[in-house]
């Protein structure tokens, strides 16, 4: 019945129905029109992705999605030298990664839209004060990522999203065109505000209304063109086998 | 796959992925567990909602919902002699259609958990006050609905579900419990606040927790059980057939 949105990504796809998250705003704003399926693994990177892939995108589906995002690399920039070691994956890794998601994707259904969202920027600062709260004075004094290192994997991620011909979504260069990005967008340094949210919302809604989601029909008649006295009628002409 | 929640009814439920929302908080509490699926219809009343029911909720299919909310009767309960004539419906009526939605629901998966929620109570100052923003002084000075009558609604709602044996949230009596519950649930009367969503959400996930759902496991491992080292063996205990 309805087409399906796939938000394929880790914590900051996972939290993204949160109060004020771009998941549920998604999911908002094509209601009665498309299901915005959440698929978020807070942690991952796309090493580790890529062994769900077959079970969250099985080849030969009856009802393939008609978009997804994917959007990893916060986790595989995490630095070697950092707290979050275990999840770095390399660049070039993580970009050859990435392109068999869109190609294995791509591969059960040529015409879902795919798009790649890149990670955001890091406030070194605000992953400090994290892992105190966290941890106290025992907390490293390295950080976990950076800006910088995160800016690679960020130019890979749209550079890859250029050689496929896909619409991408900058989010390490946008968010820090506004500023004050780091508090204003970033709660922890990382994961995003409500206002961090509304970015991603209102880049990945520019894609998607390009590609025509916000002119689907309702599923249903609206209320206001049911005739009181003959209700089945509009049912009957929008959707004749009911 | 994954199980499936379903949230059937009317703009309640349509408007409860906006921030704050109720159907995204179980989105979110549930994220990676189950998928929670928006079938809110703004506007309409239960008589409109059964032209939909064998659509929504087909009859064999191979993955029916582990739980359904239906959520209506703010509008059945609309007033003949108001605005919202058009959509009433007579409360014998509507204890109807809602039994038959359940029975249509229970036919095709006896096992689906399907919980009732009354339509909330009605702050006619916020509806007068709402419509006065729309129409100006053109606004009608008879109020479209009122807390009596919907009330004689709720009950008959609670009264359906307590004879079929189904859990129920009490919704109009639940919100008349706090003081000051017109303007802290209510946005316009009828439509509710982050507050507002705050006691649906908590009243319908004591529901879901007590049937177990909060102890369904994660989809796949969680990120700190994997093995960097080794990733696929996590994979493989969760699910074999990666």
């Amino acid at each position: 019945m309805r087409p399906q949105i796939v938000l394929f990504g880790d914590s900051i796809t996972q939290q993204s129905f949160r109060s004020g998250g771009w998941g549920a705003a998604l999911a908002d704003i094509y209601s009665r029109k498309v299901d915005v399926v959440l698929r978020g693994y807070g942690g991952y990177n796309t090493r580790w992705a890529l062994f769900m892939l077959n079970h969250i995108f099985p080849l030969g589906s009856v009802k393939p999605p008609a978009a997804v995002t994917i959007f990893f690399g916060a986790n595989d920039a995490a630095l070697l030298e950092g707290m979050g070691k275990r999840q770095h994956v390399p660049v070039e890794e993580y970009k050859d990664n990435l392109r068999k998601m869109v190609q294995h994707i791509k591969s059960g259904s040529p015409n879902t839209l795919v798009v790649l969202i890149t990670p955001p920027p890091i406030d070194v600062e605000g992953r400090r004060e994290y892992a105190r709260s966290l941890y106290g004075d025992k907390a490293s004094g390295t950080p976990d990522r950076t800006t910088e290192a995160t800016g690679v994997y960020a130019k890979q991620c749209v550079t890859l999203a250029d050689e496929l011909g896909l619409p991408s979504v900058n989010l390490w260069s946008k968010m820090q065109e506004t500023d004050g990005w780091q508090k204003k967008f970033l709660s922890d340094g990382l994961h995003l505000t409500p206002e961090g949210n509304a970015v991603v919302f209102s880049e990945v809604v520019k894609i998607f209304d390009k590609a025509g989601f916000s002119d689907l029909p309702y599923d249903f008649p609206a209320h206001s063109e049911i005739d009181e006295e003959n209700p089945e009628k509009a049912f009957l002409q929008q959707c004749p086998a009911v």
